[in-house]
This record gives structure tokens, C-alpha cells and sequence, in this order.
């Protein structure tokens, strides 16, 4: 439960537009749900802002859609991330308004009060075209966390030029994602144009010795331009949910 | 040059109380100067938000002087890492007033103007002592960048109420800047505790299978709190930087 | 041949109710039998008080159905771990009895007696629910042992409270087995809590960087909580193993 | 303060021979006593059965005495381990009793009661006499944890009769400690020896190849003999821990 | 051409049961035969006492199916190796007579002579049954050389007794191949136990941290036994033309 | 859009055998054109002198078949390489001119005009049958590119004579490139035979310890033939380009 | 001895003012000479087009000094690369006429001849300070073999603009050697921004994930510029002598 | 004590040449020999054809002494190597005929027999000068194990024509040992030519992507030269006695 909407429960019980009946009704979920494989931290959104995101890896799509449905039982949105094939048609038919992005492999339900506004604008930039199934999961991800989007595509140092005639989407950018695969040179460049907090995402996108990625992520993580952060190979929900913790932020 | 020394002039300019002769001279500085072994790049402090910052490995106490010198020379202030011993005596004879800090291994010189403030409080955590060296290039960083810092030391998740017991300066923080060798766990556990943006700095401490700080590079890579990113080993300076990004943007 | 089963046998030849002509029919097969394929150790439950347990991955459904026939026709428990689906009908149609669990990919069959019974009780502790196959098999191979389990699941770190609130679960423990991907970092966490034997169990759970187990393994075998141990990555079967070592022991 | 001698103070309260001023004196320390470079957790004793240990790496001498002196101001015992050359004068002007063994790298201090005696024998079988540092870590710990310990050394599988000969020693321990460097092969063959707990300690002993002690901790993590388990590189003190918490448990 | 062959066919010549025409063509094919993928070194049998063997990884079934029939066509014998399944019915459809072992993934066809014998046996040890399709490439190389063979089978050293029975056969080998996955170890003890060379094969045999073979890899290379060396990971062939070059040898 | 085509135009208007308006109109397309997917890079032909490339993996048939139209539309040459099988209906359906390569996994189309010719010849060298893919991708691109190929294939150094009997046909070549997987080492008996740049291209060919191409990448690095260069692996493309650049130099 | 020098001496034999007893004399040397420690390849200048250099990393001074006082004898150049200062001393006592470069750790002995002259400029970019000592070694070896070169120094990819100012320069050089640390991603913008072939240096500069070299080595194999090509880890000599055989060679 | 010792006691006994008495004395010594830091296998000479061999590495000077005296005082023959330089001085005043060769790190002491022969010669071929220390090492263990030695140095691959100058003593050799750091490309060239078994020995020769021997190590792993057969970096003894099993072998 987010906690915009415990504050609003709790107002409208201040106000006597909520009996106490039904607000004891609303908040008596128990904030730690036990299924047999999995403890449901209902709580999550309100301790961080954001409900529990269901990874899809690993888990059976009868798993992820027990999941998806407690977590809807309370109102709460659901966000799944990796999501498997198999695993849409149960989803689908238990939450029939959950929006599938294939090419994200992302499910997402609102919830019952959209999420809290991030300020300013996230830009999500990406190196090539064969990096976009990644900025996909991010910009579905800051969506769903309440985040204004703007991207920039394909616009690697190959070309020093595609970048440099963006720089001012770039400049107003509350935070900038970077994504890129192969030599993972763009988020240095970008690391030195702008003010703004850079997020660098490697993918695993490349010839041999790129090693699935490991060639980028070492290239972020040594950039010479400072206070560029990095997030996992591939782990465009994760770059999401760093920049909406600086937009939802009092930093 | 900051930012602000810049605006500071040309509304001096404006108001009469600087006469255009000497504001041009106070601005006439090439923004890049030429050295035979370095270009340096006087806009960043302009550009970024703060001046270029001299990388001290690898490079010799006289280069390091001389890059320092020219630093200086325009009023800016000056930061010097992984500074070696043997180039503190013709810094500090050049610049009396630098401070140096041989635990940090820094060295630094205030600018003619106080940095620009950062909005908050940054947390430095470390989970050990031996941590310790990587929190004070942190710190100074921190500090020469503007931001006002809260210290919370040795609380590695072996004794996990060590942390739980801070959770309120943790959770007062604009940003959280976790730094933890051997199992890194501490970042992922803060991860879990805060909504502020987490900035994670894996250390070289640790037994063998640590792999001189990969072991926790790794963890923190992989935490299994969304959002946490993550800069190189040792780079306390990086993540100083990163948080700085943050606490004085507009996200 | 367990110890068991062999102390029996000798007994009932003390008190007369086993003539010597059978006793020595059902002791008589000669402890390594060798087919073309497998040499079997039928000595191993005797001298380590388990039976050898088929590995299946790299074996044929014809190998392991004629290894488990030999095994079985001694009385000994049979457990196959790694078991391929193709392997699954050739040994049911073998050994009717036999328990298949596909979520574990294991396959047993109780032997004539039961195993000898562990002291206490085997916590098996998941971070996630895509960790829950490698439980199963630990959990499996703890039950065919002869020892109780307590499953304590999906308390990763990243909310801390889950694993908090199980603490006196996992106090009451006489060993504690903790499986986790991504970051491991449970583990180290739990190594603090905790006085009794701690068994790591890293898991292929992850994104990219987590390498398909070498992040967890890496964080595990750095754990800040002395005495932590650890087993292979997936491993789940050695963690059972070891865990029965303790709890069959005299330490 | 360990277990044993808080129960003791309540013991003497009840039966009247200590007065509750005293008891209270006694008990009054703040489990957690933070000094600026370290939070040390006083209540480790009492939760996990033996003090906290400074691991002295990283550590300046001046940090590693002051936190001794404040463990030995409560009657614990005091055990620090990779101590560096440095530390040892300002340690033993401290605290005078203080028992360095230099080959090992530590430094030992009785606390005011006995250590709870551990169940059996830990026997400690090293490869080499190049392993013998490690192996020494190992005893040292395990003797100021309460432990019985029995040596076997240079049984290296080189030369196969060598363990084979000390196979009843190893056969009636309790817990089985094995280091080894190299191609590490010591721990799957007394794995396949004794049922006992076996923990495999892989050393950087080695040529090239041994990459300081990759190769033997693949080795025993891939050990073919089930049910080993395995420490970081060269952390003999890591399985005095894990032997120690065997011997003392209810396992 | 095997050495042999052509020394027979000049002695032929030279008593006169061979007139020179028929020698000379006997003797003209180009020792370098060029296709249009491929340089053929015909005179590789001449020089190093086998034939050019056909490594079919990465080869199209035509490729193959071309390369065996140019080597057939001078009547020397045709070894193809890692043959993949699509590339059996064109060979067998060109040369009836080839020997296809799937087991194995070899295809051999004899030569016009029998290869020369060598001197002794070539024991081929096997850790465990997973690690027979290695051994099975290995069996069927050396028999293509000429070479007898014993095979030892399953004596990994989780049962150590299991090879100490088997002491004899391998002290009266010329040569000891070892083959093993997991942790390798069988090739310390074995080459300890033996005078006779002995050749370690590394297999992909194994749980995650044995990487593929890396682990039993790097095992062998640290063996603690003097003397033993290491051929590629699942390299059955190139143990077998090592052992070869041994019993082929004036050594 | 090449530099040729350009000049070309220029001189046509000079020389008034076109009118301003269509000079105008062939000019007029904007050097960066947007996709929502893709910022083609068309100034890439002459800023560089090759227009730019599409790789094919990670892209879906759409993207590739549209990027591909949007550049013929300009009358530059089209190559793709890395092409997926399912990308070629779509493709062939809206460029049937297309010259589609199985073997090299590449597509090609020509430009309006020809590619400038480079210098000389590009020897194209191959250790093994298995390495002709990468060198197929080499010839194609080179080729697309203007240059005039030799090839010299399967001269592995098993077999030292075969690579120096086609000694002269190396030496005269302008460029050398070596395609190699396995041991790598052609790389450096090539590097040391010829005075022309040798490029060297490791390729994913191999038994397990070539870890799919990291063995012949490592060799090539390290080759003890000074001045010898390397590429990714795998990559033929880009040996080709860097051929390219020097054929087309000033160099 | 250098092709030049041959071809003068046939020159001057062809037109008298050499007689032949001289110039058998001059050529009589043999082209290999065996020392006991080496096997002297004097005809290297002749095939390759630059003398034998001494690579001084493992060499003792003795050897070091023997080696070059061989060369020296024939009127051949000297180059020293790796020198270790212990060398130094008896290197000049032998050759008073070298010239010792301490901060490239070189020695160089000008020839009897001069070499012959490159076509063209070697542009030699550096992304740091820290690279200057790779960037010097670099220099001294273009010079030795004749060439032209211009440095353009401390352009890193942090500030964009600094290599964009020097673009000029860069694009009338006829190769490019681009030499950094670190992220190691000004070897891809550069390789954007020119059409001569640019060969790129990895350093080993850096914070702990640059892994001595191995970040900026996979960034420069992995560059999004097609056609970089790349040397090993500080290998400025490697780079120079690639560079000279495109400057000298006829592509 | 070696093999041929206990024949010639034995056949003294059976003529009557020795008295019953002395030979139980001489015969009398335990086969292993227990000293605190050490277990001895006095048996391994009669086992294996080599005495038991002291690795220095590790080991203090005062273990080495006394480890290698109780192996002098039987007669048997002593070898040290990766002797420390310490540890000269005691070794030398225990046993003042034992030689020390400081460039190989190794001292020898003749037992009281000479060694068995073994056939043929041995060839230890280096590719450096560099690799001198490593085939010091070699030369020295193979005449210590009773072997001849010829010595092929510098003939590295980048001027191939110095091996195949000596192409002739390579081929009489019974066995070859390839000695190589860099790109260890020599070990394949080698292996191509010689009919008798190769032992490749990579060196941690080398620039910085030689990682410490491991490039020349994968590159010998994969040689493209069938049968090539490879020991640990750096390991020239393990190299001499895996050739030694083969000149003494029945093979």
C-alpha cells in the first residue's frame, strides 16, 4: 500500500468522511503475507515508496500469478519484470486490465491512486538500435513509478555527433539513464556534458569479447568521467527505480 | 571557474561595483590550458558544478604541482586523490594553505568562493573499520563539493542491530553512500531500509576470495534492493561525486 | 548396506532369530560391484552413513535405471539427484516405488530400514522464490537422510523484518542451510544471528553480472559472520549432506 | 561477554553470594560501544557463543589496541588475527598477557572465565608444510574457542599411505579441518574417509596456475566426495569458527 | 602415407615385387592437397606417425564428407572427431565401411595398412560414469594408433579404495590417462601411485562452480603429484596422440 | 552518402551538366534521419569513406529491413552483417537485388557507385576449415568496401610447410589478415614473415580451454612478432574495415 | 642490418667504390648468431624492416648489454624496451652513444644508416597524464624507425570538447594511436572521427575494476567504431611498430 | 632410497658381499619420517624412480634444512627448488657439497648412487631469453633424474627460420620440452614437427594481457598441434619429471 494512500485514508477518517470500521477494514492486511513459496512484503511501498516488483526469473507462472493477485488484492499496482511467455495467459486471465509489453517483458496493473509525481524529467539514452528491449523495461518501469520520460535512441560515440546534437534534452534532465552495450564508451561522454545524476546500464549486446556485457559494465565502472553510478548487465528496472528514489527525493 | 563566481561577476558587472576592465580580465582565462602533459579543462567547474579534480596515481609530484598551480591560479579550488607521499612536499610548498590528509590521501585548497550548498545530508556508512581509509576520501570529497555529511561506522550486517539501531539518521539522509569490502551485504540491507537514493563503493578488504574488491563489486551489482547502484572499487571520490550530482540537482 | 542394517543383522544372529546361512546370503555381496559403465561403492552407507547417491546429469536413463536396480536390490535406499525426464519412465517401470519430484529433479525410493534418525531440526532457508527448486532438493535429500526440516522461505534482506521475524525458528535450529542468489548477502546476515552451524548455498539465480552464481558464491565465501561455510553453486544436495554429517555426528 | 558468565552472575544473584549492585555493575556495559572508527558489538559473545574477533588487516595499530583494550576491559577474551608487525609493541604495552604467535599471525588474551569446552576432537590436516601458516591460524582459534585439537600434517595425496596412515585419528573426530594449496585433491579424499563434518580451507600456496588459491577453492567446492564444505582462501580462523560452532551446538 | 607403407613400398621395389610405374604412382599424390576450404597435409602420417585426424566441429557435413574421402582415396586411414549427427549419413553413404561411435561422436574408417603397434598398454582411467563419453573419444583414438588399452572405470576418490584395487593395472601400464571432471582429484592420487607417465583430461562434468572444466582444469595443473600433465578440457583425442607419441617413441 | 558521389555532384554542377536544383535535391537529405528506433548516420560515408553498417543481432527483421531502405534510399551501399535468418524474406521482399550469404551471415547491396579501390591486396589468412565463416564475413565486407582479396586458407602451423609454400603471396599483399581460433599462434609465425600490417581475428573455434575464443585473443595480444594488431572475436567485419582504412589511406 | 644498407652496398660494389673483399667483409656476418642465452635474428631488419629489439623485462643487465653490443657491431640500430635502471650503467659503459629514456624505460643507439622515412604523420593521443610514460615509449620507438609524429595529449572523453578542438590534427595524420586507461573510450570517438586506421593502447591506469589494463582492453576490442584494432596492455612499442608498417608499407 | 640402492643391497646380501645385520640397518629407516612440520616419504624414490622433492616456496629456511638433512642422511639424493635465498646459507653449512644454482632457484645434492639413465635425450627448447630461469629449473631436475639434456634457446615463432634451423636436433630428441611466455606459440610450431612427446611449459613471461603466464598457458591447452601435452606456469621441474617418467618408462 503506497503511502499517499494511507495518508489519504487516515485524512478522511480525520475528516469523518471514513467510518473507522471500514478504514480498519482497508489498512488490515497484514504487511507480511505468507504463501507457501513466497513472503509478500506488502509493506514495501509504504517503507520505500514503490510496491514489491515480482521478478519473473525462475519463477513458474502459477507463482507469478498467485503473487500478482494478492498484491492487486490490496489495491496495490503490480509490476512484473522477465517476464516468461507462458506465463501471460494466467495473468491475463486472472487481472484482465494488466497491459503485457513483450519487448519489455514487462505486465503492469495500475493500482488504485496513481503514484506520486518525480520531478523533472527522466532521459533515458540509448547507444543503438539493439539496446531497446532494455530502455523498454526501464521506461515501463519509471511509468509505472509515477516518472515523465524523454528518450534519446541510438545515439553512440561511433557518431560523436548524434549526441552532442541532443545535449539539450540532455542538459534539462533531472536524471540521465545511459544504455549501452559493446564498449559502453557513451556513458562517459554523456557523464561529462551534463549536471544531472548519470545511471549507466551495461547490456549484453556485442561481439565475443564483450563477454555478455561484462565489456561495458567494466567501462562504466571505470569511466573517467565522475560520479557516473552502474547498475547490473541488462538491469534496466533497476537504473528506473534508482532515478524515481533522486526524483521522488528531498536531495 | 564555478557557476556561481561566474553569475557573482557579471552581477557586479551589472550593478557597477566591477568595472569591465577587470571583469574581463578575471574571465580571460582560455578554458583550456596546455600544458606539455596535460590539457586542463578550467570550464568543468562550469560545466559539472565542480573543478577538474587531479587524479594523483600515476602521475608525478612535479606534473601534479604544476596542474595544482595552474588550479589555483584562477581562484578555484583545488582536490588532489591518491595522492603518494612524495608529492606533498613541493604541493604544500607551492600552496601552504592546502590541507592534506594522508589517511584520505588528499589533498585540498578552498576556492576563492565557498561551493554551492547540496540540499540535505549525505550518510556515509561504512561496515568496518578497515573500510575506514575509502569513508575519508568520501568525506573530504563531500565536503569539498559543498554537502554536509553524517558518519555511521562499523555496522556490518554480522551484528545486524548495529544498523538497525541508526535507521533514523539513514532514513533523514538525502543520500546514503554504503561502503562495505568482503560480503558488501551492508549495501543491500540499506538498500532495503531507505527510499533516498543508495550509492554503493565496494572496498579491497578481505581474505583471499575477495579478489582485491570484486566480491563485493558483485554483491552489490546484484543486490536484491531495487535501485541501489554502484561505483568502482576504492572510489570513494566517485561516489562523493554522484551524491553531490544528486544534492545539488533538480530532481 | 547402511550401519544400521548390518548392526541388525548381527543381532538377530546374537538372539538367534537369523540363521548363519542367511545371514551371510544378505551380507554376501561384495562391497564394489563393478558394471561397464559405474563401479558402486555399496560400502559408502556403512563407512559414511549414507548410500552413494546417483548424479544423473551426464549419465544415460539406461545407466542410472541399472545403478539404481543394483543399489535397490541390496535394500538400500536409492536417491538420484540431476535426474534428466527422460530417465524418469525407464525407472519407474523399474522400481515402481520410486518418489519423482520434478520441481526438485530428484527420484527416491526408501530403502528396508529407515535411515538412523538426525539430532534437531534443519532449517532451510530461501532469499526468493526462484531459489525454491534448489531448496527442494535439499530438502529432499535432508528427508532421506533421516532429518527433520524447517523451511523458512523468501526472506531475502531487502526487507529485512521477514527474516527477523523468523528469528526464533531459526535460533531453535540445530543447522542452518541458507540459499540465495543475486547477492547472497542473506547469508551473512542470518551467520549473525545465529550460534548453530550456517551452510551457504549459492544459487544461478540473477542478472547478467550475477554470472550464473559467482556473485553469491563470491559474497558467501567473504562473509563478514565468521564460520559461514559453503557449497558448490545449485548445490543443494551437498548442503544436505553436510548439514546430515552435523546432525548424524557425535560433535 | 560470553554466555556462561552471565549465567553464573544470575546463578550467584540467586543463591545470594552476589549482591545486585555488584550484578548490576557487572552487566551494566552498553552491549554496543561505539568508538570513532568502530561500533563494537559486545553482545556477540552472548548471541553467537565466542566475542568479537579483530580482523587486524587494514586496521592501524592505534585502532587494533584501542578496541583490544576495550574487550579486555569487560572480561572477554581478546583474539586478534592477521596481525600485522606493526601492532605488536602498542598491543603488548596494553595488555601485557597477551600471547602473540607471530606464525600465525595473532594475537590471544584469556578472558576472565574459561571458554566452554566443545564436544570431541577437531582434527587439522594440512597438504604441506607450506600450508602450515593457514594451519596455525586454525589451532589458535579453535583452542580460544573452547577446542580440543589433533594435528595431521603433510598427508598430501602425492603420496596416498601418508592419510591412510593417520586414518583412525581422522575417523573419531568430531569435525575434520582440512587446508590444502595446490590442486587442493586432500579434501575430497578424507571426505570420502571419514563421516564426520568436513571443512575444506584452500590455501595461495601453489605455481602459477594455483592463482593464490583459486585452484584448490574450485577444487573442494567441486569436491566429489558429498557433503564438504569450504571457506574463503587462507581463512583458517573462518573454520575454527565453523568447527567451533559444530562442537558447541546441539547438532 | 603412413612410414610404414612407404617403406614397404621401396622394399618392394627393391626386390623387385613392385615395378617403378606403379610405385611412382603409388607415391605421386601432392603431400599438400589443396581445396577450395581446405589444405590437406598428406604427409602428416609420414612425418608424425598418424594421419591428419578431421576435427568436425565448426566443419559442414560436406566439408567433412569431402576431407575423408580426398584421405581415404591414398588408402590411409580416416579419423573424424567431434562429428555432429547431420554429418553421418553423407559419410557413411561415401565410405560404407566407416565406423560411426555415437558415444564417442567419432567416425573411423582403417587405412590400406594396420598402424604400427605400440609398445605396452595405455590404461584410461575414469573418476566417474559421466566422464565415459571423453573416455569413449580417447579409447577409439588410441586403437586408431595402434595402441592396446585397459580401461579402469568409476574410481573417483570420494571411494578411495576403489582405485587402490585397481593398483596393479595401472602399475603395469606404459601410460595413464586420467579423465575427470568435478574436482579432478583422481589424477594426483593416480600419479602418485604410478611411475609411468600419466596424462590428466579435464571433463565439463560437474555442478556451477566447476565452470565448464575449468576447476578439474586448474586441479591437474596444480596436481601435487610431479610430473603429471594436462591436455584441454574433454580433449579425449589429443590425451590419446600424447599417450601415442609415448608408446610410438624411442623414449 | 561516399565522398565520390559527392565530388561527383559538385563537378556536374560545375561543369553544368546538372542543374542546381536537382544538385539540391540529391543533397538535400538531412545527414541524420530519425527512426523511432534508429538515428542512421548517413554523413558516416563521407566522414569515413563506408557507409554506415547495420548489425543484425539484437535487431527485429523490421528494424533492420527499414534501416536498410532508408539508406538505399540514398543510393549508398547497403551492408548487413550478423543477419539473422528470419530478416531475409522481409529484406529480399524490399531490396531484391540483394546479394544475401548464408555461410558469412550478410547482406549486400550496391551503391549507386562503386567504392573507391583500395591499394594493393588484402591477404585473408585461415588456420583451419573451421575458421572460413569469419573469413566469408571478411571477404564480403572488403570487398563492399573496394579492396581486391587474396585468400590463403587452412595453414595452421601444425603443419609449418603450408603456410610458408604460399610465403610469396603473403609478402606481397598491402594488408594481412589472420583468421584464427585454437592456439592462435599463425598469428605471430605470419607477423613474423611479412613487412605489411597483419590484423589478426580470433575466432570462437575450440575444445573447452579456448573458452569460445579468449585462448587465440589472449595469443594474439600477446604475439611475439612485433606490431601485430587485433580484433574482437569473431569479428571479420571489422578486420576488413581496418584493412580498409589502411588500402584506402595515405599511409 | 636494413634492407637499405644491403642495397646501398650492392650500389656501390655495382659502380667500384667498393671492391668486392670489402663488401663480403660487410655482408659476411651470419644471419643468426647464437649466443649461449640467445639466438641473435640479424636479418630481421632485412625482411621486416627494423632490427631485432631488446625486450628488457626478464633479462639480466649482462645479458641485455651482450645482445646490444652484437647488434651495435653490425651498424645496426639498438632499440631497449622494459629497460630496468640496473642496465642502465653497463648499457652506456659499452655504447657511450645510447640514448636512455628513464620515464619510457628505453635505450636507443642510432644505426650506421638513418631509417627510412615513414609516409606521413603518427598522431600519438593520450587520454591522460597517467598514460604519458606508455605514450613515450611509443614516440621513441616511431622515431627509431623513421617516422613523423604528433602528440596530442590528456584529451579524454570526460571533456569532449578537448578532442574535438584538436580534430584537425587528427584527421591529417596517417594512422592514430590512441592510448588510455581507465573507461579506454577516446579510442572509440576517435575512431569515429577519422578515416585513417587508428590502433588502440590499453593501460594500465586505473582504479580497481580496471583490472591493470583489462576494462580499457575490452572497451577498445568492443569499440562501436568499426575498425579499431588494439595491443596489448601498455604496449606503446607494439602500436609503433604497427603504426611503421602501415607508414612504410605500400597500402 | 632409490629403487636401484635396494637391488644392489639385496644382491650383496645374496652373495654374501654384506652381513644380514648391516643390511636391516640400512634398510631399517620408517618409510615415512614424522618431524613436526613434516611427514617425509622416504618410499617415494622406490615408488616413483624420483626421491622425495623439497618445494622451497613457503617453507622457512630452517624446515627446508632439516626436511632436506633427513632425506642426505639416507643417502638419497636432494633437490630444492624455488629455493629463497635465505635459506641458502643454513642449507649450505648443513650440507656443504650441495650446489646451489641461483639462477635456476634450486640446489642439488648427488645421493649416494648415481640416478638410473633414462633414453634418449631430452630437448629443452625456449622461445626468449627471458625463459632462461624456468629452463634452468628443467636442465636442472632432468640431470639430477638422470636424464641428458641439449639445449634449444631463443627460437621463438616471429623469426621462424631459427627453429627450423635446428630442426634436426629436435627430431632425434625422445622427448621435447617447449619452453615459451608471450604468446606460446612456439609449443605448436614444435609440435608439428617432432614425432616424440612435447611437455609445453608456459612462463609468466610477458606485457600485461599475458596475465602472468596465462595466455601462453591457453594457448599450449588449445595448440593446433595434436598431442602437445602442458604443466603448470613456470613449472620447469614438473615439466623435467614428466619427461623423465617417459626416458624411464616402458613405453
Amino acid at each position: 500500500m503506497r503511502r499517499e494512500r494511507v495518508r489519504d485514508l487516515l485524512e478522511r477518517v480525520a475528516n469523518g468522511s471514513l467510518d473507522i470500521g471500514n478504514a480498519i477494514n482497508a489498512l488490515s492486511f497484514d504487511p507480511i503475507e505468507s504463501l507457501d513459496f513466497a513472503t509478500i512484503d506488502h509493506n514495501r511501498a509504504l517503507r520505500q515508496g514503490f510496491p514489491e516488483v515480482i521478478y519473473g526469473a525462475g519463477k513458474t507462472p502459477g507463482q507469478i500469478t498467485e503473487i500478482a493477485g494478492r498484491i492487486a488484492a490490496r489495491g496495490d499496482g503490480v509490476l512484473v519484470t522477465r517476464l516468461v511467455p507462458e506465463a501471460v495467459p494466467p495473468l491475463q486471465a486472472l487481472l484482465p486490465a494488466i497491459e503485457v509489453n513483450a519487448f519489455a517483458r514487462t505486465a503492469y496493473l495500475r493500482g488504485a491512486d496513481a503514484p506520486s509525481t518525480g520531478k523533472g524529467t527522466v532521459a533515458v539514452v540509448t547507444a543503438g538500435t539493439s539496446d531497446l528491449p532494455v530502455a523498454e523495461e526501464t521506461v515501463v518501469t519509471l511509468n509505472a513509478l509515477g516518472n515523465c520520460v524523454a528518450r534519446v535512441t541510438d545515439v553512440g560515440v561511433a557518431g560523436i555527433h548524434r549526441v552532442l546534437a541532443r545535449r539539450d534534452e540532455l542538459s534539462t534532465a533531472s536524471v540521465v539513464i545511459v544504455i549501452a552495450g559493446m564498449d559502453g564508451a557513451l556513458a562517459s561522454v554523456v557523464g561529462g556534458l551534463v549536471r544531472a545524476p548519470v545511471i549507466a546500464v551495461p547490456t549484453s549486446v556485442g561481439y565475443g569479447a564483450s563477454f555478455q556485457g561484462i565489456a561495458p559494465l567494466l567501462t562504466m565502472l571505470n569511466s573517467c568521467a565522475a560520479g557516473v553510478t552502474v547498475v547490473n548487465i541488462d538491469n534496466g528496472f533497476g537504473a528506473a527505480v534508482a532515478a524515481s528514489r533522486i526524483t521522488h527525493g528531498s536531495g
